[in-house]
């Protein structure tokens, strides 16, 4: 299957169509960009490495009977994925205190949370992807009652599956965003389960291991990953 | 009943002890604030205004079977109340986009929502009172699922009162923020039912008639509030 016209050009992520209509070509790019694309990069390997993570992430989330757009693998950076209409609601997931939530409650940065806790963000690049209520996304129709309680199941299930996951690799899962679409009268897993969309702390020192070491100029963002990749594939069942 | 030492100064009201540890002075007071407080100003008759048409508005809802703080008026700008420990939610109820909800989703100001919409804020003026989902809510022990869902129907009920109460005074209302007190078990409405907690615009012109007035310099608060009262006062019930 190969890649045809650009359907759509994410931040590090493009989307081609192919001659099925059904189906679309995701690539994974070497682009960074963090607040927003007011902090811009490239940084070689990335684009490969996001893929060989969200790959074995999406085949393990796909065991625990959650259903995701990946197909297939093509190759090192593309992925054959069923065309789904993306929802504009981000699910964020939080297991420990950090990022925006702790600054927008004044909690304490490292705080594990009583449960994890979902909250609801709509996608906006020019609004800087607010916050949104339940109500507000029922009234507004970005979605319908039954998808955002789909949603929330789903993403509390595969937040489940990848702590454990990456527990299993001395890293502990913080938070991470998951998106979902439409496809066939149903919802399905979409986007990527990349360190990008999460954060993950070094399980032993706490060092940042995700997009943060390049939000705040921490190291090397590629080393960063291919640690991570390598992790997870010394991990048990890695 | 006479009022005791002061409990709280809020920004526009003080809660002083009574000799019955269940009950409260509730005083309206003169300051007007905004923008949390970094602007700041006392205005004549703002007190007693505030106080009587929190007055009128409360003896409606209750009429609407809404259970309320309010015992009864003692004076011009004091009230007789339940004392409740009050819940650290704001609901705002939206009916027209305004204000915070306008600029964060990038919609525009006037335009009538399909239904009106429901949002919750964490009370802290350090923090300026952020946006909060209701699963943030309930993991962080702020309101049991039932309070939120008992101060979700009846702030929509509150609301759907007022809005009918100003619309025969000529005013719409536009939002309104509503707060609640645990009292016995029971979840009563609280706090004041003002012009400084809800957007009214003149139903024929769209002039502001609410707090916004002094928070955007549009002209002489008091003038304003002493309309909407005479308006109420004027209007078929009241």
């Amino acid at each position: 299957m190969q890649p045809g016209s650009l359907l759509y050009q994410g931040k590090s992520k493009q989307v081609f169509e192919t001659d099925d209509p059904s189906l679309v070509v995701v690539r994974f790019t070497d682009e960074a960009t963090a607040f927003n694309a007011k902090k811009q990069a490239t940084i070689e390997e990335k684009g490969r490495l996001n893929c060989a993570i969200s790959t074995m992430l999406f085949e393990r989330v796909g065991e625990a009977s959650v259903r995701h757009h990946l197909v297939q693998p093509l190759n090192d950076t593309d992925w054959l994925c069923l065309k789904v209409e993306v929802l504009p609601i981000e699910v964020v997931v939080r297991s420990v205190v950090a990022g925006s939530f702790a600054k927008r409650y004044g909690l304490s940065e490292g705080d594990v949370l009583p449960r994890p806790i979902v909250e609801f963000f709509y996608k906006s690049d020019p609004l800087d992807d607010p916050l949104v209520g339940e109500d507000a996304i029922l009234a507004m129709g970005w979605a319908e009652r039954w998808e955002l309680l789909f949603m929330t199941d789903t993403a509390l299930v595969v937040h489940e599956t990848l702590r454990r996951i990456w527990a299993e690799a001395s890293v502990q899962l913080i938070d991470a965003k998951y998106e979902f679409g439409r496809h066939d009268g149903r919802i399905v897993l979409a986007d990527e389960l990349t360190p990008d969309g999460a954060r993950l702390w070094d399980a032993t020192t706490g060092d940042r291991m995700d997009k943060d070491v390049f939000r705040r100029d921490l190291g090397d963002l590629a080393a960063s990953y291919r640690e991570l990749y390598r992790r997870l594939l010394g991990s048990p069942e890695g």
